[in-house]
C-alpha cells in the first residue's frame, strides 16, 4: 500500500452523485453558496455525515458560508473521474444491454460505451443505438489493443463467468456485473455487482411487512 | 409496532437471492443436502453469517449435516414472498422500463409488471412486450381500481415526483424507483432507489486508486 492509494468509504463514493445531483439543481437556480446542512436536510442525511464526505474531494467549506456550489460541483466531478472518461465493452445486447447503450448519461459520468458484443449470429452486425454488435469472439483482442479497462456485462447467467474471463483475458481491470452470478475472477480485477433482485427483495419484504401492520389485531 | 412486524436486516434481504440462486444450482446438480461453509465458500462470506441468514427464514439445519437443498429453497422463496405475486405497474417506458417490460425474470420473483403508462403521445396505444402503453392521466383511477400495491418509476428526473405523487394518490405502497431523485414521500410508503450512478461512482474511484498502483514510485 503507498500513498497514492486510499480507499475510500464505499458509502461516501455512494452519496457523492446525490449531493452533485442537488448541487446541479441549484446552479441551475442561481444559488451561489449551499451549506451541509441544507444537503443534509434535503437528502434526508446528517449534516456532519454530509462534511465528512465533502472532506474527501479535498474542498473546505467556510464556517457560517458553506460551499461555493460552482466549486463544490467542479470537485466532485474531478474527485469521481467524470472529467477524464474511460472507454468502455458492453458483453450482451439483450434488453438490459440495449437500454444500457440507448442511455446517453452514462458520458456525464465519465464512462464511455465504445462498443458492443453478443453471442448470437443474428444479433452481429446488426447496429444498436449506434454501435455495430460484435462478435465476443473479437473482443478479448480488440480490448488488448484498444487498451479497454472497464467491461460491462449483460448477458444471461450461464455465460456470465465464461465472458467475464473473456474480458480478463482481454486486459480489462473492472466488470461492471448486471447479472446475478458471484463472478470469480483475480482479486486485483474489481467487480461493482448491480443486483437488480436484491433490490427488489429488499422491496417485497418490507412491503410485506407494512401490509401485515394494516390488519387489525385481534383480541 | 406490534408483534407482526418485524424488520429484518437489509444486507440479509440482499444476500438472500443469492444464496437462492446457489441452491438452485445445487438443486440442478442433484446434490440433497448444503451446509453454512459450502454456501460461504461459493459466495466469499463468513459461515456464521450464512448460518444467521438463513435463519431469518425460520429453517433451522442438523449439526454436521446442513440443510435439505429443496427445503430451504422452498423456504426462502417463502420468506421472500416470491410465491404470491405481487402486482405491479410501470412507468416510464423509455430504454430502461422497455428492458424491465421486456425481462421475463421478475415473475420468478413475485413481481408481475401488469401495465406500462407514459407521458408522450407517441407511445400512447403501442405495444411493449405484450403490453398496451396507457396514458399516465388514468394511472391514478386504475391504479386504485385494480388495487396495485407497486408502481415501478423508469421515467426523466424532471417527471419523478409528480409521477410518484400520482401513483401514491392511487394507493400505491411501495416504489422501485430507478430515477437519480430523492423523492419526498409519506413517511408510509415504502421506496427502494436502484442508484446506478453511485454504483459506477464505487466502481470509477476503484478502477482509478488500483490504477494509481501500477505506477511505479520515484524516489
Amino acid at each position: 500500500m503507498d500513498d497514492n492509494v486510499r480507499a475510500f468509504p464505499e458509502p461516501t463514493l455512494r452519496r457523492l452523485p446525490a449531493y452533485h445531483r442537488f448541487l446541479k439543481i441549484l446552479a441551475a437556480r442561481g444559488r451561489p453558496v449551499v451549506s451541509c446542512t441544507h444537503i443534509a436536510t434535503e437528502l434526508g442525511l446528517d449534516p456532519t455525515q454530509v462534511r465528512k464526505d465533502i472532506q474527501v474531494t479535498g474542498i473546505v467549506g467556510k464556517p457560517r458560508v458553506g460551499y461555493l456550489v460552482p466549486e463544490l460541483i467542479d470537485a466532485i466531478e474531478t474527485f469521481l473521474g467524470w472529467k477524464n472518461s474511460t472507454d468502455a465493452f458492453l458483453v450482451g445486447v439483450g434488453h438490459l444491454g440495449t437500454a444500457l447503450l440507448g442511455y446517453g448519461g452514462f458520458r456525464e459520468y465519465g464512462l464511455n460505451i465504445v462498443a458492443a458484443f453478443d453471442k448470437s449470429p443474428e444479433k452481429i452486425g446488426t447496429q444498436v443505438h449506434g454501435r455495430e454488435v460484435q462478435s465476443v469472439d473479437s473482443m478479448a483482442e480488440l480490448a488488448q489493443r484498444m487498451h479497454i479497462l472497464i467491461g460491462i456485462l449483460t448477458v444471461p447467467a450461464d455465460s456470465a463467468q465464461d465472458l467475464a474471463d473473456l474480458l480478463v483475458f482481454g486486459g480489462i481491470r473492472a466488470v461492471w456485473n448486471f447479472t446475478p452470478v458471484k463472478l470469480h475472477l483475480p482479486p486485483a480485477i474489481i467487480v461493482e455487482n448491480v443486483q437488480l433482485s436484491a433490490s427488489l427483495a429488499v422491496l417485497s419484504n418490507k412491503l410485506a411487512e407494512s401490509l401485515k401492520a394494516d390488519v387489525p389485531q385481534e383480541g
